[in-house]
């Protein structure tokens, strides 16, 4: 059972103002549910869910309710919270085996997103280190934990957008493909944080979207973040880049992504590798915009970055009323692609920006966790 | 009232076999209708819809229930003998005149093709040429004549095919967009026609075809053609080619196109020029099909072709449950692109094969009623 939230007023993270943005999770008033925005109906409806079971909780990470790594990472903490504060435990020992089963569930919900399972593990840490305390008061604890988890999520996306904003110029043309606004992280957003900073100080942008089959994160996300900012924006079709950027309209394309190499290659949303190719033509800037925890020291270069694919529905009937090609009709659905570093101007993190040569600028930047 | 036509099985045009190929434009058994395949239902319904009032023959060309250049001037072609059949004249010049009228009022439906106001006006001149014969002896020339451009047509893409098949190589892949097959044209097509053609020759290939946003014509029409040929296809995202590329599944890139300038720069369907920087910089051969009547003495270079800007629907909604994007948001849909000489390998029409420089070997193959 899922409770419409009624108060679909954002009331505010911190100290920070946010009329301007997208809140995706927060606490309800009484701290007992988890409130999300629910972006499976986005852009058509904007609806507030209070969740408080565990299998709901579980739920809006798998139907992707909520949705974007860190987001999904701020939430399960946000979740480890509520049904911790259902628990029935007894003493220490018990609550703690409570709250390992509820990190191990949540984290079941989507096991390849590297953020769930590290604010988890987070949470389960600070619960840890708080044995022989009463358990309302590690409850309380556990709740200031996950806000300041996403503190830090929103004090990175500011810093990443504070060194983006520093490549933009008023009157620039910006063009932007799937989903790294507020939405998908906090309040500012990867590659998008220094266009929504830009608006707060005053510069104006020409932003293009590129609508980025075939989950639409850029139609349906993107723009909707854009506009509710006051931003106005432009919605291309993906195949319609080249014609943008001939024109004249694009200074720099800026995508966020999901894994960086150590030699600078980048794993990001399908279509990235393509935007680069076409930049590099043009002579556009291309800009990559990433928390510098997404720097990998494991990987050497993009070559062995395993490409998830997802189902051919994906493609053929996601969102459309029919099939859009005939039942025996095979589709290849790769979910990301990896770009050489050699077609990157430079990746932007929230601890500063690396230039070519990569293997040297990004040593710096390594999330000391990894 | 458009009647569906109970006769779905295709039944030859001329002694060519083609139970393989789709069927797009026919005269009924009776010659007083023009048999259709609706292309707006493709491909989740296969329907034949029987026209033979001026209003509805009219709206088919509107609707987009006939499409691609060239079938829509043969369509033209039969359904002015479909009207002229009906007409009520009493001696030639009032006869001459309602077909005139007739050619206006189909030339109204979309003033932008070129080869609907070509086969009009090449009816009209066969009617101007017959002065003095009998309506009813006219009326079965104008028959034979709108069969004459269809065979001309379909043996015009078999010349193309044949060129583009030496270009072939059993196990290639080859990436596909939009739709430049037997809808659009007849039997096999521009840019499709070499596939189709290797298929009856037994050369397999691996196609790939490209969706086409905004109106999918590469997933609704050019899968629906391969797949009734019994070619398997694998369907992708526009966005999805850069990957495609960079995985080595693609040998050569073959599209259609609507206009070559002197130059050999391309308009084509937008999204062809993205695919050509692509394809130069994955070391892909980049081929255009088209018939020589589609080079353009005219024009000298591409810069200074216009193009044509859509409706913003049909990028936000078409096709989709809901709006896919905020109501505030703006569109920016261009129908075509175009592709510099440079990126293109060659340039394959029915009178042969051109290669850079083009200003050389277009000259060779103007069209001559230019």
């Amino acid at each position: 059972m899922v409770d419409i939230d009624t108060d679909q007023q954002v009331d505010g993270i911190g100290a920070l103002p946010q009329k301007w943005s997208v809140e995706n999770v927060r606490f309800s008033a009484d701290g007992a549910s988890v409130v999300i925005l629910d972006q499976t109906l986005l852009p058509g409806e904007t609806k507030y869910l209070k969740l408080n079971k565990a299998q709901d909780l579980h739920e809006a990470i798998v139907d992707m309710r909520v949705r974007g790594a860190p987001a999904i990472g701020i939430f399960a903490a946000f979740a480890m919270c509520v049904i911790a504060g259902q628990s029935k435990a007894k003493d220490y020992i018990e609550f703690k085996a409570d709250v390992m089963k509820c990190g191990d569930y949540l984290n079941s919900a989507r096991p390849t997103a590297v953020n769930l399972s590290r604010q988890i593990r987070r949470m389960e840490k600070h619960v840890a280190s708080m044995e022989g305390l009463p358990i309302y008061r590690i409850i309380e604890s556990m709740r200031c934990e996950a806000e300041e988890i996403q503190r830090e999520d929103i004090e990175m996306c500011l810093a990443i957008s504070k060194y983006g904003l520093t490549l933009l110029h008023s009157g620039d043309g910006v063009l932007t493909q799937c989903n790294a606004g507020p939405l998908a992280t906090s309040l500012y957003g990867t590659a998008l944080g220094p266009i929504l900073l830009a608006r707060e100080r005053g510069v104006d942008l020409n932003v293009f979207c590129c609508e980025t089959r075939p989950l639409l994160q850029g139609a349906r996300l993107t723009t909707y973040e854009l506009d509710t900012a006051g931003i106005g924006c432009t919605l291309i079709c993906d195949n319609m880049a080249s014609i943008v950027m001939s024109e004249g309209k694009i200074d720099a394309v800026f995508t966020g992504c999901d894994r960086v190499a150590r030699n600078g290659d980048v794993a990001n949303k399908v279509g990235t590798s393509g935007l680069a190719i076409l930049a590099k033509h043009y002579g556009v800037k291309f800009y990559v915009f990433c928390p510098s925890s997404t720097i990998d020291p494991g990987s050497a270069t993009g070559d062995n970055i395993e490409i998830e694919q997802r189902e051919p529905e994906e493609i053929k009937e996601m969102f459309f009323k029919s099939p859009i090609a005939p039942s025996r009709v095979k589709c290849y659905n790769p979910a990301f692609d990896v770009t050489d570093n050699r077609l990157i101007t430079a990746i932007i993190t929230d601890k500063g920006i690396c230039e070519p040569p990569y293997y040297e600028s990004l040593t710096k930047f390594w999330h000391p966790s990894e």
